[in-house]
């Protein structure tokens, strides 16, 4: 049943990018059931598929958004969901500085701010305010 | 020295796409020799760095040059380099169907396009004419 | 039943897209079953919600294909859509036209020459042989 | 004579978009005249050919900025326009959702956020300081 | 009168891609005569300002078309149209070369190859078939 | 050897944007060397090829990057460079109003929108804070 579906899609994500990740997509529901339904369950499917793992996942998904470059708060999520994953914050950086060869110096560029930034709240929030 | 970094180019250009992977990019050398020399050097300085491994970054190329839509004849390439690299076929059809995700179907189904017209030469090839 | 999706998409294509619409992707469902399921489920849930005719839907399609540039038998497929739909040819043309201003004028003159195309195809086979 | 079309221009755009619609544009003009002018005749000569109506032509435009993805400000505007020229929010949203299918998930989901910005401003405007 | 705009328009295409370098887009204008004058104006109506020359003007254009890499066709057209006015191949081959860059090397090595067959098919037409 | 690419890439960097005008890729040495140091060799190296000027390839940049429109920081940058090289606001205005050509207005708009924007910092710089 489609319910199944979006459970699914909602226990991946949460998985995926931590407990309250997607809470944005929830929220979105409100003013676009469908949108926010056809995103959760695309990513429950997407990931039910064992052909990659999640870490390789995450990591083609932050080659593409800095690749299109037009996606600076999707790539926020999905270089977490990548570190999530275990990738090392280099192996991160190393995605994104390929993508200078298929994209240009701007969008690497670009997506290393991204990248960067994430890695930065991530750190601060470890070590707590203390 | 600079010829160093060209050598050290070539020499990984073959290492993944097979012997003869060069060609395209050498022969370019005579009308465009900066163009060809950068894209060489990228190559080698790209691969050089060990933070990924080249299954990894073959994978990360398909995914960026299906979602960007635009390049079907260097997908193709690199569709060899992920196969070569030890990649299954699944796991390419898998890297390009989550682009739909973040690219749309059009750019996906042309992606699965390219990638298995890629398949079957290489296993018509691999067969021979007998 | 996710089946029942299925088969939604499958006969929406069917519908929109004419007798056999749905033959590319049932085709490609061999090679990568995922991808050519989504697509086609996605064709089916997108239909079902009736806050936009048909008709509008395609014209919307064919604006964005033509704009984006990088998907001409995708256009292709959906200017055919379209005029099933009952849009004219010269409806079909000022979409494509309406674009030069969003994405400038080579993509609107690429669009244009495939819908071109389309509509000689569309003409002729209507015409018969005879 | 060229003052016509720029006449027309304006008020085409005054219409579709409300009173000060053109104020960005004509702002413009004293840094880049012929950019601005460019703009606005477009606007005009586009609207008069009747092929389609303004609500077509605005639900298209708000598909086409959407699956581009970099163009926030100008989605605003248009989405202003689709609603102006009778669209209702469900159909903004329909449209924008459509093109996840074309364009990806983030660059609905982005088409979305401005969307949803644009109808709050709306309609707190509407119901005023009170 | 918008005749002028029109002839003008025409005037400054054959000038700036030699005689014939129109035919096309007259010949589009039975099929969509908007576009097809838009096209022909805008052309027109940019190179009337004396801001920037021919030469400097095509360069931009096979700069920019080869930097977004979906328009081969008119990459071509441009291609000529800066060696008309006067650039060399060598000029030509450094401009396509620098949006390695800011596109990436696939953009760069299909705008190339672009350039290079423009080159080829002038060299042969100079010469003759004698 | 390399280090002298680097340098020379440095020096161009300073001396096309300005003293302090490589600060921003130096720092980002710190989190990602690689990249920093593929754009700083590469300015240099594309800069040192004497086939095109300074002014024209800044302003080939200021017309891509408008064009691709999703990188304003880099066109903030290279917007300066053309104003450096001796370009007149003019001709940076020109440029980026022919791209409404080859990408639409929502791109030259935006462009324009960051040329002027920089513009205004550097004379109000210039003029100081007397």
């Amino acid at each position: 049943m489609s319910d199944e579906r979006y459970r699914r899609g909602l226990a991946t994500i949460e998985q995926v990018m931590g407990e309250g990740g997607s809470e944005g997509l929830v929220s979105l529901a409100e003013d676009a059931p469908e949108l926010a339904r056809y995103a959760i369950e695309a990513f429950g499917e997407l990931y039910a598929d064992q052909a990659l793992d999640v870490r390789t996942r995450e990591l083609l998904t932050v080659a593409a958004l800095t690749a299109m470059g037009n996606a600076p708060s999707q790539l926020k999520t999905h270089v977490g969901g990548a570190l999530n994953a275990g990738c090392t914050e280099a192996e991160v950086v190393a995605a994104i500085t390929q993508m200078y060869a298929y994209a240009g110096f701007p969008s690497a560029l670009n997506g290393l701010t991204t990248a960067l930034e994430t890695f930065r709240e991530r750190n601060e929030h470890r070590r707590g305010p203390g």
